[in-house]
C-alpha cells in the first residue's frame, strides 16, 4: 500500500481502510508528510510541520489498532490545525512575528478533542496575521497559494488550512471563522468549510479576534468528513464561558436527503452585485436541491443589510481590544501593515458605536430567528466572486467597485453577527477555472440539517471530486 | 378615623387596618394626598400628583374590600413612582424638559404589578434628570429638600422617593439604581433602600440610563415594608430580556434571626476614608448583629477598588448609546448643564474602554461570588459621608478632598456593576442629625437572606422609628 494517494482519499473512506487494517496509521502519515515535503515550498500552507510527533503518535495509534482498540473515524488520520490554535510545546505563532517564538503551555480544548479522536496532528497552517483579514497575504510567512490559480489568493484568513486540504496534503484541518474566515478560504479553495454555531465547538486555548463572533471549525474535502470532525470537536467546555451545554448529535447519519425541507433564499441581499459565473452556478445548485424534493422559496430578512457593518464595528472593536497591549508596546511596530492600520481604526470606535452595533445584532438574529420559523435552511452564494488575484484591492461587479476585503466579508458577516452555523460546498467552477460556493445557513445548534442538505446535494454532484492539477 | 397619621404608619401596619375595615383605601388615599398638599410645596418631591386617578382607584379598591375581596397587603396602600417608570395616560418626564410633555402609552410592568396588588398609586416623583446624577439637584422641577436640614441634598438620583417616604407623603415608593440611586437619597434621608438582583425586577417600561446595571426597587420605612412591595413587583417578564425566570420566594417570612448567618465585612475598601461618625454608627450596627447571633469577619475582595470606575465607564458609555439622538438633536440644548457635560463626555469613550471595564466586571462579578461561599452577606456603610450641602460640590474626609458624586458613588456601584442585591437601612444619627445607614449585600437572587439580616438589626433598634420634624 506504499502507492496511497492521498489526493483521491476522503477521512470517511481512508477511516475504513485504517479500520480494516488494509493501511496502517504509520502509512497513511507517513504519505501525508511526504506530500507535505514535495508541495508545500511552493503551496505555503503550513508554517511549522509536526513530523517528529506525528510519527510517534502515528506509531501509538497503529500500535492501539493491532491492540483491537480502534477509536473511531480519525483514528490515524492526518490532521493540520490553523496556526492560532494553541499546541502545548509546539510554537503557535498566529501568523505573526509577534509570537514567531511562542510555544503554549497547553493544548487547545479541541487539540485535545482531536487526539483523544485518535488524529494525527501533522502541523500548523498558514493565516493571515492573527486572522484579521480575508485575503492570507502574510508578510511574515509567505502567501499560500491558491491550487486553482498560483496567481490568485486562496482567502483567508484560514487560507492554509484550505490549500492544505485542497491539495490533500492532509486530509482535513482546523479553521477559525470570525468574519468568514473558514468559509472564504473553503469557497475559494474548492473545499466544504463549516461555521459551526456560536457555543457549539469550544475557542478556549484559540487566540481571540472578536471574542462574541469567533467560532472554530471544520475544513475538509466532503460533507461527510465535516460532520466526522465536527462530532470529534463539538460539546460542552467548562473553559469557554460560551459554551453550550446541548447535547451533540450524531453528525454522520446525515444521509436522508431533502425531500419535505424547505429552503430560503434571500436574494435581494446575496444576489445583489453578485458576479454572474457565481449567480449562475449557484441557481443551477438550487435547482438540484429543488429536483431533489426540496421547496425553495424566497424571503426577505428586513435588516439583513445592515449585518455587515454591525459585524465589522465589533470584530474591529473587540480585536482592538485583545491587542490593546502589544498595540501599545514595542510590539506595535511588528505588526503587518494591514493589520496595524485596522488595529489602530479599532482604536477610534466610539462605545456607542459598538453598543448600536450591538442592538442592530438583537435585530437581526431575531429576524434570523423569525424566518426559520417558516424555512428549515437559507442558499445563498458563499462569496459573491471567484478569487482574485494576489494583488489585487478591489473588484467591479455589475459597474460597482468595492474593495476586495468587502466583497470577501459581506455575505459571510450575518452569521457570525447572529451565531447561527453555516456550511459552504463547491457547486461549480468559473470558466477560468476557479470555483464557486453554495452556502447553506440553518438554525442555531441545527447543524445537522445543513450537513444533510450540503450532503444531498453532494450526492447529486460530482464537484467535490475536482482536484487541482499538481 | 379621620384623624389618621401617616407618619406613624408602616405599610404593614396600615394594611392590617385595612383588612380589618378599620380604616378604609379612600380615608388613606385622602390623608395621603391632604400630606402632599400639605408638605409638598416646600418638599417638593412630587413632579405630578394623580390626585382624580388615584381616587378613583381607591373607590374602586374600597368597593373591592365591601365586597371581601380582599388582595393583600397592597390594598389600598398609597405609593409613588420615580418619575422615569411610564405611566400610561400620565406623564412621565424622566425629570428632564425634554420629555416634559411626555404621556406614555403604556404602563410599565412593575405598574402594572403594583396596581395589581391593589397599591394607589398617588404620583410621579422628583429625581435627578433622566437619573444621570446621585444629588436629584433639578434645574428642571426644583430640588428635593432634605426633611433633615433643608440646606442639604437628599441624595439620587431617586431623591423624590426618599423625601416622599420619610415624610410619609405615601407609605412606599419605586426608585431605580443604576449606581446607587435608590440606596444613596435612601441613606441620606434615613429610610429603607432595596436594590434587587439584576434580573429579579423587570425594567420593562423604565426609561433606561445604562441597561446593564439599571435595576428597579421599593424604598420603604421598614424592612418589612420593602419585602411587600418587592413581592408585588419581582418576577419574571417576557417583554425585559434580562428578566429571570427563577421563582419568586416569599419575602414576608423573613424574621427568622441572624444566628448561624456569616458576615463578611471588606474594610480596607469599605471603611477607607469613610466619616469617623458613619464609621462609629457602622460599627455599631455590625455589634448589634453580632450580639444577635452573626459571625462577622473580615474579607477581602482583590480587584473591588476598580469596580466604581468600570461600573462608572459602562454607565457614561450606555447612557451616550440612549441618549445619541436627543444629544444630536434639537433637544440637545434642553438638558441641564451637569447631565449634559456627562452625555458628552460619554460619547468620548472608546469601545476598548468599554470593553475594558466589561472585562472588570467579570473579574470582580467572579470575586463576589467567591466571597460568597465563606461569608452569606457584606456588611459596610451605605455613604461614606452623611448628607452634603445643597451647593457642595466637594468633600473632605480625613485630609483628602474628593467630588461628591464620587463620594456618594463609590461604595454603590460594585453591587450594581455585580448585579447583586444590597439594601440600606438607617443605622444611626449624626451629632447635627444627619441619618447614617448600613449596606447588606448578598448572593444574587437571595434577596431574602438580605432583608432578614436587615430586619433583625432592625428589629434590635429604632432607628426607623425616627421621623423628621415637620
Amino acid at each position: 500500500m506504499k502507492g496511497i494517494d492521498l489526493a483521491s482519499m476522503s477521512i470517511n473512506w481512508l477511516s475504513e481502510l485504517v479500520r480494516k487494517k488494509e493501511i496502517s496509521p504509520v502509512e497513511v502519515t507517513k504519505a501525508s508528510l511526504r506530500r507535505i515535503e514535495k508541495y508545500d515550498g511552493e503551496l505555503k500552507a503550513f508554517i511549522t510541520v509536526t513530523s517528529e510527533e506525528a510519527l510517534r503518535r502515528a506509531k501509538k495509534a497503529e500500535a492501539s489498532i493491532v491492540r483491537g482498540d480502534y477509536i473511531g473515524p480519525l483514528h490515524g488520520i492526518p490532521i493540520g490545525l490553523k496556526d492560532i490554535v494553541f499546541t502545548k510545546g509546539t510554537r503557535t505563532t498566529c501568523g505573526s512575528k509577534i509570537l514567531a517564538d511562542y510555544i503554549p503551555p497547553e493544548d487547545a480544548t479541541v487539540v485535545k478533542r482531536l487526539e483523544r479522536a485518535g488524529a494525527i496532528i501533522v502541523g500548523k497552517l498558514n493565516l493571515h496575521e492573527f486572522a484579521f483579514g480575508a485575503t492570507s497575504v502574510n508578510p511574515h510567512y509567505g502567501t499560500p497559494r491558491n491550487p486553482w490559480n498560483g496567481q490568485c489568493i486562496p482567502g483567508g484568513s484560514s487560507g492554509g488550512s484550505a490549500v492544505a486540504v485542497a491539495t490533500s496534503l492532509c486530509l482535513g484541518a482546523l479553521g477559525t471563522d470570525t468574519g468568514g474566515s473558514i468559509r472564504i478560504p473553503s469557497s475559494l479553495c474548492g473545499i466544504v468549510g463549516l461555521k459551526p454555531t456560536f457555543g457549539r465547538v469550544s475557542t478556549y486555548g484559540v487566540y481571540p479576534l472578536s471574542w462574541s463572533q469567533d467560532h472554530v471549525g471544520p475544513m475538509t474535502k466532503t460533507v461527510k468528513d465535516a460532520g466526522i470532525l465536527l462530532g470529534a470537536i463539538a460539546g460542552y467546555d467548562p473553559m469557554d464561558r460560551a459554551s453550550s451545554l446541548l447535547t451533540v448529535p450524531d453528525y454522520l447519519s446525515i444521509g436522508k436527503g431533502v425531500r419535505g425541507l424547505r429552503a430560503g433564499v434571500p436574494s435581494d441581499y446575496y444576489f445583489e452585485n453578485c458576479d454572474v459565473e457565481v449567480r449562475d452556478g449557484v441557481m443551477k445548485a438550487l435547482e438540484v436541491l429543488k429536483e431533489a424534493g426540496m421547496a425553495v422559496e424566497e424571503v426577505t430578512i428586513p435588516h439583513l443589510s445592515h449585518a455587515a457593518s454591525a459585524g465589522l464595528v465589533i470584530l474591529m472593536a473587540e480585536a482592538a481590544s485583545q491587542h490593546e497591549n502589544y498595540l501599545k508596546g514595542s510590539q506595535g511596530k511588528e505588526y503587518g501593515r494591514d493589520v496595524r492600520g485596522l488595529l489602530k481604526m479599532g482604536t477610534f470606535i466610539t462605545a456607542a458605536q459598538y453598543l448600536k452595533a450591538q442592538r442592530v445584532r438583537s435585530v437581526v438574529r431575531k429576524e434570523f430567528l423569525k424566518i426559520f420559523q417558516a424555512v428549515d435552511v437559507l442558499l445563498t452564494p458563499g462569496l459573491p466572486i471567484i478569487a482574485p488575484g494576489l494583488e489585487q484591492d478591489s473588484v467591479t461587479i455589475s459597474g460597482k467597485t468595492e474593495t476586495v476585503r468587502s466583497a470577501l466579508t459581506r455575505l459571510m458577516r450575518p452569521y457570525n453577527l447572529a451565531g447561527i452555523p453555516a456550511i459552504v460546498i463547491p457547486c461549480g467552477f468559473s470558466k477560468s477555472g476557479l470555483p464557486v460556493a453554495l452556502q447553506i445557513a440553518g438554525r442555531p445548534f441545527e447543524e445537522v440539517t445543513i450537513l444533510a442538505v450540503a450532503q444531498a446535494y453532494e450526492e447529486q454532484t460530482s464537484w467535490h471530486e475536482r482536484r487541482p492539477s499538481m
